[in-house]
């Protein structure tokens, strides 16, 4: 029997190990996810993002607990910066998750952001896949939402939170003017800090100031203590209430369509560099363009045109 | 006379039209640096990266004034996350820099980090080859160091300083873990601050226990004020001591084959995916395929083989 096939069964040590062909790049793991893939598309998915040391994980494991209880299967795709400045600290909050580790309703995958040739937005969305062919009734994606490659992976997300705290300084408090666009959901977490009300405050303020076209989704500012749980079920209602606009305005339709499209082109750019590769496998031609370039004798430009000529013959000028 | 040659003869006008070309994708910026490529190769690239707070921007301006003190031309690029998490507060710290502004010997460029097609280490690589041409001794890249795009640009460095800063907060500095490898300075900015000489003597003692390669590069870790001035020519001395370091020893040879092979990829993978996307212009084929994958009629995977071996048909299965 297929991995795939296991998989669409319900067995999680064969999603594991799709999951880790995944990783590995290996050719056949696309062939199973072409296998999964009539059968995906069932999951909604929940964006979590936010700065360092917003409580992110506790309120992901939270979330966890209060889907749970609503007789929901839920998968966490945790993305673990294991690049420079983060590392350590979020793959230990992982452990945290461990009270659900007996619960064979949720599915927890952490993905290193390291060395992921295709792209981490691209790995993000084969591991999705896997879980939502699992059975997987909701999706949370937890990312540290600092670079492009983070808001790429919070596209993926049908609802993304835009986590908060109080009192994280002005350096980090300047990073609100880019994050309005991005949330549907902004949470206040550590809401006992001093300047919780003041934080919920100015977010509002500043929701309020922007051009709102009629008929759109009205982004709410919540509050939450993830560590006590406070706040966690209005949070679940309010992702569950932004779900039901997203269908019945049907604005369901345009966010597919891009997400869709965003695969295929991701997926064909990948696709088409390690065909290129594969083509260039005789080394010694990479490594003459390369001396030549150190010796300024050729420029790179001149020397992919020729290339991708030789491999897409139609394309000459 | 083409923008090229006016960019030889030292014309700043003509650099900053290049650079905006290369911003926009313009298929005629791709000839102009194949004109210059010759002529390049000359410059040494100084990246300082470090998390938001730590005054970067402070140190790039002062490191641009030591620089220039010694004669020498220094052209700046500055990565500007317009995504997310930082934005206003970064685009406004250039504004520190106008002091050079009069100063025919300082270019300062912005680069920002959305909708860059190629990817952001690619542009950086671009306009950096431009400030090469134009003459620019010392290129200085400045980049908030989070998520793995900045790691990359890091790479287009010579000298790498990573900077960090007293009293960010425990969550920042378990940042701490993962910059050691990329770091060939350290500097500790803000060195009047309390706990300057804690975190000082932290990362001394962590650089002390990596497995260290004889012959290799032992990182210092220096204090400055930038603010002030303080530590300034120490730090630039520092930088060319690193710089005789990778000459001396041979690292420079390495460094250089890395470097100019991952230049030829990303322009390999970027062209490969244009030339595609130029070729399914009857954009009727995407829509296509996309309904397809939305009705889970088709697979991504699958759509991608078909259109690859149309486009290379020499690398069907």
């Amino acid at each position: 029997m297929s991995l795939a096939e296991q998989v669409l069964e319900g067995n999680i040590r064969a999603a594991a190990r799709l999951m880790r062909d995944i990783d590995d790049s290996r050719p056949q793991a696309i062939e199973e996810l072409k296998l999964l893939y009539p059968h995906t598309g069932n999951a909604y998915i929940v964006g979590i993002t936010g700065p360092p040391g917003a409580g992110k994980s506790t309120l992901v494991d939270q979330l966890t607990a209060s889907f749970r209880t609503q007789g929901k299967k839920v998968g966490v795709v945790a993305i673990d910066p294991t690049s420079p400045f983060t590392g350590g600290a979020i793959l230990g909050d992982r452990i945290r998750m461990n009270r659900h580790s007996c619960d064979e309703g949720v599915f927890i995958r952490s993905l290193a952001t390291r060395g992921s040739l295709g792209g981490l937005s691209r790995s993000t969305s084969d591991v999705a896949l896997v879980m939502d062919a699992l059975g997987m009734d909701i999706i949370i994606i937890e990312t540290v939402g600092v670079g492009q490659d983070e808001v790429d992976i919070v596209k993926e997300a049908h609802t993304t939170c835009v986590v908060m705290v109080p009192g994280l300084g002005d350096d980090i408090q300047a990073i609100k003017a880019g994050i309005l666009e991005i949330g549907d959901i902004f949470v206040v977490n550590k809401a006992d800090r001093d300047g919780a009300d003041r934080t919920a405050r100015e977010l509002c303020t500043m929701l309020e100031m922007r051009q709102v076209v009629t008929g759109s989704w009205n982004p709410q500012v919540m509050k939450t203590e993830a560590q006590r749980g406070t706040g966690i079920d209005e949070l679940t209602a309010e992702i569950l209430k932004h779900r039901e606009f997203l269908f019945d305005s049907g604005s369901i339709t345009d966010f597919l369509r891009e997400r869709n499209q965003r695969h295929f082109m991701d997926i064909l750019r990948d696709t088409l560099f390690k065909k290129a590769l594969a083509c260039m496998s005789d080394k010694g031609s990479i490594d003459r363009i390369v001396d030549g370039m150190i010796n300024r004798r050729i420029d790179p430009y001149s020397a992919v045109e020729d290339v991708v000529t030789k491999m897409m013959p139609e394309f000459k000028r």
